[in-house]
């Protein structure tokens, strides 16, 4: 085990423990520890939530999810030597849930869960056909995974870090207010809303105190989304054994990751939609200089996967195109392209005897493809997603038979306002 | 081999053939030809232009591509017995270049071809920053392809048909022609336009002669987008062993393939992106009968990938998110993140030596896997592009000692107007 | 399609075809035709048996199969410049069943089969247990094979060439004449016999005619085993996309290729164990100079397999140990632990409802795994054969239901001396 | 993490443990622990010399390696209810290097080795080639592994148990002892020893004393070869996510594991060939009840592999046969055929600047796949080993520009009697 920089304690809450972490991104958040290039080092992390999602069949939580509070990152840890303009090498030496601790309240402990936000809070991607709150809780045996709310289905987990990313500089940090808050500007009243502002409420920044902390609460931005700095990606081939390439921004590149997920299919599309969990992870730091202009890579992290990913080689794939649920045909949209093709996926599973909020949490849990399939022929964009077969304990490939239909047991908890 | 039910004759042109295709979509073209479920047949397939791009080093053939006339099409193929509400099992057997003729002046004769189309005729997903014509010729050997126009790159074709799919029902056509019309009312001089309404000049539409041809020229809808009879969906995993289930709407299904591809990245995304080629292509069909309602299978295509698709375990991936070049931050648009992943993906590569419009070339016609990696972390959607290291001939990860340079050579054929 | 220049006539038997092979190696084989380095071409290959083998529900064919006359191959094909000394780079461009012929009565044509060997006529890896004949017919479906006489499995071809290599310089033959002729000597009566030497009988040497040819037909090595030239390896995964580099014995090499298979598992176990066919195989060939000493190259081939081999994720595994089944423990053997294990596998598939031949049969046909697991822990040699679940359509691990029971049909042809 | 049912403490030796395991096969070798079924646990396993070898660069230790005293391993692990008959279902839900202790001077502490024993204590596979002591160590880094004595390589480990296996019955020890003696008795004099019979010096019986200690020490039998239980089977791909199905033989089935490998090629080719380690497996076990004769399952282990071992997808490749290196004619012998073909690699990669030791380490530590290819061509057995090409730092396959020239740095240390 590399030597633990970032230590948390599962029975404490996160602005209690030995190292606080923060929930923002800003330049002047000071760094909780610093590292050398080359050196490898554990670093702990806490679910996305710090806590408040329990195991258990109800679904207020989800409901109710503090989200003013995300994500409670590990870090930012400084690598000694890290300028402006360099590349920051990251590998991802190993990933897991919280080790040694198999049982607890605490996800990552043996278990984690999938949730739909309802629209009042937060929504998500079908946030117009799931206006209300469910959940799944996800128990790990070993790399697999399965679920009381989802039966029938068992999958090898693709571990990875949700979000990672350095520290934005302080010009970086005003581009992303300014364009972000014009977002904003365009429909403010919006539910869900357009983006996330500044919000100094719940704020957790570190060692910050005082007049220091309430400037940089004011101004920093939240995590939600990803930005140039890598950040909340959500990419779910981020797996163990990938190397990832960050422009630094600041001295230091001050680098903080978060928000484990156990599993994901592409596009986390119940927002909540991977297995969330806290645990750990072994990062190695190496410092490529002026990379940024040398490789042309300052706007976005590059990477290299993994190579122990999951295999699967039979899939049961959908496709989608840019054409509303109402029949309103749209420009070459593949957002849209996506959601009708993970719809269309969740209409067939329901034909098995899943209700569709199981077959939403499993495309959001499970490790499916979705694929750009066609993005120029116009006016329709072609978005595929492709689920794994083997990963039900029953046939689900059409046939003259017709459907297999599961015991679907005791559903998704629910929860509406 | 199995029967060979629709012949081309590579020296003469779509229209002087044996059997007639088609060019549009519209329930009242007469099957070519008819087969019954279970059987196994060949059908020839005409690259999409019907022979107006040619091997050389000229772009000109592109920028004046004739669009109008897309795509030739073989078919309709009728099937016995299928009926409105069934799905039709579609199994690729084979599929390749033109089979026994490996020079010739016909893309499928050994070579292919990749263009990037000029806004002013057609455009293209990158077309802001590429608004003129480029072309790249594509060498066949066997399963392998190489290019003098984008050199030190060679990777196994991942052969498809880039457009299969049923005629559709009255409804459904009528369906279709409004709404693409509603979305054209929204900007109707546009270059390049939002959507292709019916276009009798070019139609080529089977048997039909007089009256009946007019009529159906003047309501049969373009070939260019995806609809929910499958058509144009440019998935580069419709590969050999491929099985589809396509929605029949018509008594005989009326199932038409051609716009074949030698191989083809996520995206297609210079839009005549794809290895474009004419060849062959074997398909079995059988009738899953009422299999539209049994399995919720009404507006899309769903399939099952073939298994031998090429096989490459090292990438270097690039991602984007919808903030525009211009730093105008969009709301979750997974369309724009591809486009930045992609054009992220250009920036390197160009590091490299190459010329901008190898590098978008490439990514058209390479087997790259495009991802949609989070669809709901607002206000960034963030897609993902991944390049197989293997199809360089060169070291194309970032190191210390900096970008290898290549010698790009005659480097891609340009016209403009 | 590269230039045909070894045509066959699925009409005509090999020694009436416009240009003849040859069924044994020898330097003194004049060159059927010549290439150049560089050449890309197509060869036809007969089916080994050079069509005694037909497609019917009887085994007396397997039983009397004429193993004097194999291999029927095809070549020498003689690249200009290639000297003593050099590697010959053989890429496989493409390779499958005779084209454009989806019936008729030659393997390859639409069918191939697999066989047991009767003790008393060739005998095979397990011919003490299988002491009589069996043949199986398998249809081919574009890339996927079924079989009458083996029912509820369907897999993907990992089409080969079961033979290919360079002609044997006269100090190398002389080698082999020796070698081979000392090890018969040690038990010259053994049935099935060690070894098999030089047989003028069923001789076909190309052009040859008269004396020399009675010289040649004297002292001609069988094709039979695999030797310094590559020659018979068996080696499933020489597939499309395979670049092979061959020793070079004799001016202009002298390449010879045959004995196509449509799929093999690892070892080929029946003997005759592959699915036998007719076929083309499209080449390409380079000269490496000087590349035996450069690359330590001189005994054997050394090969980088294609990337398009058929995907299975899942897989039923069964291990072997280097103790008879009378008890009996040797050193160990890894080829009798592979015997063990194979005869497990088959023990295994007869629990549902397969006959043991059936099982034999597939395990020979079928892309299984074979794995050389321990070699180092005396006595006790480990080896392991690895069969990918997807290819029975009924589910095959174990499981506290029992195993299911299939219809096992007609059963695989018998025949006995 | 399951519960810890059998620990260890790294700082002492095997026997001074909690709980001691053992290092012979004996059915009256008591239980250390009871589990249920359906019971998740994790198992210290102590690397298979406690300790022996140790991080330098001299070879002296496993020149003198204490083969008397292999291989320690943890248990027997009794499971509630199981009778002979049955089968015992494992499943590896994980496995690892010693968790926690990424350094200290025990195997599995961040580094492993590998050793080349000398022919007069153990030998190995290539053992007249290679009839001294050498040793590498390996550093782990997350999922990878590098070594100082064999430069630019780097590799995925293939972590599994080298060792894993149920109590013998009485009847099935007599029998191991009676066909192993009998094999000795051929040859009492070998060096190295055709077996290993039971050896009361250096015997661990777990709790037994006395008396019973010395009856079980005389009949115990060794653990290096695998048999019917399972044991030593040495298979690469028993890696996490297997389930693996052994006999039961004796009440309660008494399963026992060591012997980690951080990786390992097949055939484990050096003897001590993978990169050993100490370190934990976590296992969860069920019953098959009857399962021995409802699957025909009596004399081995039978085995499904996990779905995340590292992925490649470029080989090199290499081919032998059954011919000695003297140019003896062996009659179908994979043992020698998979050596002649793992000589012929060791002898390419000396072309490029690696001594023959360096290859022959690396050979035993990658994850190279070595298959029998060919086990019919009579008198010739074919068998192949594939390199991955990936694990090099420098191109390696054959070119026009002749092998790069490495820096073998320090070389293998050496050790010779």
């Amino acid at each position: 085990m590399p030597e633990l920089i970032f230590p948390l304690d599962s029975t404490k809450p996160f602005t209690a423990q030995e190292k606080v972490g923060h929930n923002r991104w800003h330049p002047d958040i000071p760094a909780a520890v610093t590292v050398k290039a080359g050196d490898s080092f554990r670093v702990h992390c806490r679910e996305w939530f710090d806590g408040a999602i329990v195991n258990d069949d109800s679904a207020d939580d989800i409901r109710d999810a503090p989200l003013a509070g995300v994500h409670v990152l590990s870090g930012p840890i400084a690598v000694e030597g890290a300028k402006p303009g360099d590349l920051l090498i990251v590998d991802i030496l190993d990933i897991g849930p919280i080790p040694q601790e198999d049982s607890g309240p605490l996800a990552g402990q043996g278990w984690g869960y999938t949730g739909i936000f309802p629209t009042l809070n937060g929504g998500g991607f079908l946030t117009e056909q799931f206006p209300d709150a469910y959940k799944a809780i996800w128990d790990f045996s070993g790399q697999k995974t399965t679920s009381r709310h989802v039966p029938h289905v068992e999958f090898t987990g693709i571990v990875h870090p949700g979000l990672m990313g350095t520290a934005p500089s302080r010009d970086l940090l005003s581009t992303w207010n300014t364009r972000e808050a014009a977002l904003i500007a365009t429909d403010p009243d919006r539910v869900p809303p357009l983006a996330l502002p500044p919000l100094p409420d719940s704020a957790i920044l570190g060692s910050l105190t005082g007049e220091e902390f309430d400037t940089v609460a004011a101004e920093g931005a939240r995590t939600a989304p990803p930005r140039e700095n890598g950040g909340n990606q959500d990419i779910k081939n981020l797996t163990k054994g990938s190397r990832i390439f960050y422009p630094v921004f600041v001295d230091g590149a001050n680098l903080s990751v978060g928000d484990l997920h156990f599993s994901q299919g592409d596009g986390e599309i119940t927002f909540c939609g991977a297995i969330e969990m806290g645990g750990f992870i072994d990062l190695r730091v190496e410092i490529l200089r002026d990379g940024m202009s040398t490789y042309g890579v300052s706007e976005n992290a590059i990477f290299m996967p993994g190579n122990t990913d999951p295999q699967y080689s039979e899939f049961l794939a959908f496709s989608g195109t840019s054409v509303t649920l109402d029949g309103e045909q749209r420009y070459l949209d593949s957002h849209l392209a996506y959601q009708r093709a993970c719809l269309h996926a969740i209409d067939y599973l329901t034909k098995f005897g899943y209700s569709p909020e199981q077959a939403y949490l499993l495309l959001g849990a499970a490790p499916i493809e979705g694929r750009l399939s066609g993005v120029v022929d116009i006016p329709n964009a072609c978005a595929t997603v492709y689920i794994p077969t083997a990963i039900f304990d029953f046939p689900i490939a059409p046939s003259a038979s017709g459907p297999f239909q599961i015991d679907p047991g005791i559903g998704a908890p629910h929860s509406a306002f």
